[in-house]
């Protein structure tokens, strides 16, 4: 049973920034990209079309250890952190083969969409929480 | 009377790449900036809050003459090639000082959304064509 | 004997904009990542760290046929087009399973850097032009 | 005397994601971008052509309060604060109008990149220190 899930990526030539490494903003979009493989892995989707129902972040926070450069393979490893009643808490570990790229954390709340545009906190649908339990 | 719209604009990190140059994929997104700067200008946004109307492009091309780099300053010139029934044509000069750095074209479309979330092409309204022809 | 290199990608939601499609400017990122997994496949790579070569877009052109959208899988197919003594023009297409997302081409040069920062059109080296033939 | 260096910003279409709002990686762009406006203001640049010091990220946090939506304008920001033998601590927050959007850190450190490729920890040079701290 495994604890993590591991999201693969290479790093692309508009990842990168005239340091010639990964931008840390790019890095942020990685941490996106393995939390909707794993809702995807969880036969979930963030962003249901027509759907009202929304995950905006609370937060998000990266340390970065070691720079990323164009071409290299990498994995994001994702936790769920805390799962509550409104709001996912997400951890996530940047690696590069042995090497830790990055490690940080990422925290969403459920919204529901309101007729006049606004996002209302609700609480998490039983059938989000148990398929995103099921995958660990 | 003006024949082009200028926007000024700087070069941020996040648009170089490990060339050390602006990436150019990030050009393209400077000709929409200057567009909907134009916009504005003209009383009118591309982008209504809880409206249907929509600009998806037809096409975009742009050629490349010279390099921007990190804290530039640059120009990006707009003109109106072409306001038909149902699209515009926008032609573009990027321009750095005397340097040409790019120059292209754009073409949008005006939509309605559907209830379904598909996009049918519509007349572009008279106001719309209206304000945008008063900016010249 | 293959004619077309087939990069296979799915919409990330970082793709994305306000209209719920992918982001003009993000379809030529899609360009850049086939052309460099192209360049891979022919155990080349675009960017060779410590190296003076460079091969940067004289032009990128795209006509848009039908919007992508969040998760959809797709494929990007590239043609060389024309191989010349500097220049590449590459030849692509877009497709979401039967469906033509968009086409377009992208021509880029081969240079030199030199000691100051500037670049000078060389012509491609002979093993570049071989190996990427030798993939069709 | 002023004890903040603000940033003012317009929101682009394509800082914006499906879900209508400008998506979280961006407004770590927005920081950055306060950042290197600091810089100037202080005669500096993060970037100097043909230079060896270099300012890596360490870290980057941010809490969202208030989503930014297409067009709205806002304000970053910028308060050194901790400025260290080798990093510097940001403090930021994102206003727009007497609405908080968001509140965070970034922390850099000075490198000094080697003929290898790699970076070595550094003090930060007197002038950089002197003259960002003059701006307060």
């Amino acid at each position: 049973m495994a604890t993590e899930f591991k999201y693969p990526r290479r790093v692309q030539f508009a990842d990168t920034d005239l340091a010639g490494i990964v931008h840390f903003s790019t890095m942020f979009r990685y941490l996106e990209e393995a939390e909707h493989a794993m809702w995807r892995a969880a036969g979930l989707t963030i962003a249901e079309r027509g759907g009202d129902l929304g995950w905006p972040r609370l937060g998000a926070a990266l340390e970065f250890r070691n720079p990323l450069r164009f071409e290299e393979e990498f994995e994001v490893w994702v936790r769920i952190g805390q799962l509550k009643t409104r709001t996912i808490e997400y951890e996530f570990t940047i690696v590069r083969g042995q090497t830790v790229v990055a490690v940080g954390t990422m925290t969403s709340v459920c919204v529901r969409k309101q007729p006049n545009g606004t996002m209302k906190a609700i609480e998490i649908p039983a059938e989000v929480a148990d398929q995103l339990e099921a995958l660990f």
